[in-house]
């Protein structure tokens, strides 16, 4: 079976891990599993192209990530970014000492004009990654989100203010030139599609906002289910919750199923949200009511066969 | 009294330490020392622009150079190196983390158009360097190798292949459409202009090669010295000795003022080789015999109060 996940940070890359040990226990098969990921959070910071939700991905995948944080590597030490500060950089940002040698090598690779997709897929084999993981898009695509405090580079509105802004609404920069990246759509023709439990505006939109995804979604052959990333009417991490709020819509697994609704055969929620189940279904989606909450590599295998036993 | 010195990596670090020291012992007056520093030792590498002699003036002018090993920062950690190698990255070119922090900040600065003479000058600035520690030019200069087993990068050349090469000859690429970094001419009007002990090709040609640079110098209105790099037949540190044999010139202090002859005023050499010192008067240069052999930074401040005392 191939699988295509739809993902952006911590949560999709959980899932990812998830679905490549269910998909592949033990085995060093490649292939099955395709990561679509959200690049609108890109950012450069001293010179260097940084790719949060990619590197997440990648880095959870390799067994590598620091589960405690959801992002970045374990073990890390800060002597170059302690350096950066000495010498009057801005230093918002946190980059560990071997996170920066991946940023290293993706921006000497993109300078020597090599796609995004090519060197991730490099970075993904150089840390035995088997799943295939692929940035939405090899062209710009910026998420700008504009807040009281005006318009902000997505970074600045997450980490550097540390998403405590209210979303008024979010302008995908970029996105009308954006080409899907070699593979995105072949992977939607996948035997299921899911949509992980990412922030639907800030990592799900822009991968649909990239030309070709959505309707490739929409006429997609094989099942596609999206899993809530609100339970009981929160997030496990991230704004999803105040955004839903602040855009005018259910804070809730409703509020998201409706989000998703044309696009999806198939919404996953929360046994937490299981009165919520009837609504849903009168949506004209198909539910599955379960634990989606994913603690350690146990955890997310579970779901992830859950997910396989729907198609 | 303003000094200048024409310098390359270890040798001219020391002495720059020195003649900062002497020239403004304990204050933070900047301006009396000028170093110009060899660029043809530049490389770049992970996508980076690395500039070994300028840092290495730079990291000992500020006491955070490994006294050791000559180059690079005291204290070093290697992990985002250990990241590189295991990403597939050649790393036979050691960079510490936290001079990985002093090549990410340069070549930011580099892309946004800053000139390198502002880049240094920026972090010279930040890391408390009270001397203007000028690269020779703001243009490409590389110092090309010819030995027998072909024509070899500098680094190539010197890190690499741990220059264990018969050096044939050098090629300065670049050379012709290079024009001094601004300062670089004025300073050559010091009251005193000290070429350094070091490499007369690898680290003084290619300062020389700069436009203007050689003329502005045999031309200058202060005393020019000149420090021997050879001792005893041997240099304290680096192939200078065997560059000397395998270009055809004698290989001692009488060799070195051969080649400074027609641009400077006073050859220091060391008290080893005073039986010379007649033959280098001979070439019509003063000489001063001394102890030439900086060890710390007392050493370094006593040879450079002498040099200050031939004025």
């Amino acid at each position: 079976m191939h699988v295509t996940l739809l993902a952006g940070g911590v949560g999709g890359a959980r899932l990812a891990h998830g679905l490549d040990l269910a998909l592949a226990p033990g085995s060093a098969t490649t292939g099955l599993l395709t990561v679509v990921v959200n690049v609108g959070d890109d950012v450069e910071l001293h010179g260097l192209a940084v790719s949060p939700d990619v590197d997440t991905v990648v880095y959870t995948l390799a067994g590598r990530g620091d589960e405690e944080r959801g992002w970045g590597l374990r073990d890390e030490t800060y002597a170059t970014l302690t350096a950066l500060r000495e010498l009057g950089e801005d230093t918002w940002f946190t980059l560990g000492d071997r996170d920066l040698a991946t940023h290293i090598v993706r921006t000497a690779r993109l300078r020597r004009g090599e796609p995004l997709s090519a060197v991730t897929a490099h970075l993904a084999e150089a840390m035995g990654v088997r799943a295939r993981v692929l940035p939405v898009t090899d062209d710009r695509l910026a998420t700008l989100v504009d807040t009281p405090a005006g318009r902000l580079g997505f970074q600045e509105y997450f980490v550097e203010r540390q998403h405590t802004d209210t979303v008024l609404g979010l302008h995908l920069d970029g996105a009308e030139g954006a080409r899907p990246a070699p593979g995105v759509l072949d992977a939607l023709t996948a035997d299921l599609v899911v949509v992980a439990p990412s922030n639907p505006f800030l990592s799900i939109e822009p991968l649909l906002a990239v030309a070709g995804v959505r309707a490739a979604l929409t006429a997609a052959p094989g099942l596609r289910a999206a899993v809530s990333p609100i339970i009981g009417g929160r997030a496990i991490k991230g704004p999803a919750a105040e955004i839903l709020e602040s855009l005018g819509h259910e804070v809730s697994a409703l509020g998201v199923a409706r989000l998703y609704a044309d696009l999806v055969d198939v919404m996953v929620i929360d046994e937490r949200d299981g009165d919520l189940a009837d609504q849903v279904a009168g949506l004209g989606l198909r539910v599955h009511v379960t634990d989606t909450v994913m603690g350690g590599p146990a955890g997310r295998e579970r779901l992830a066969r859950e997910l396989l036993t729907l198609v």
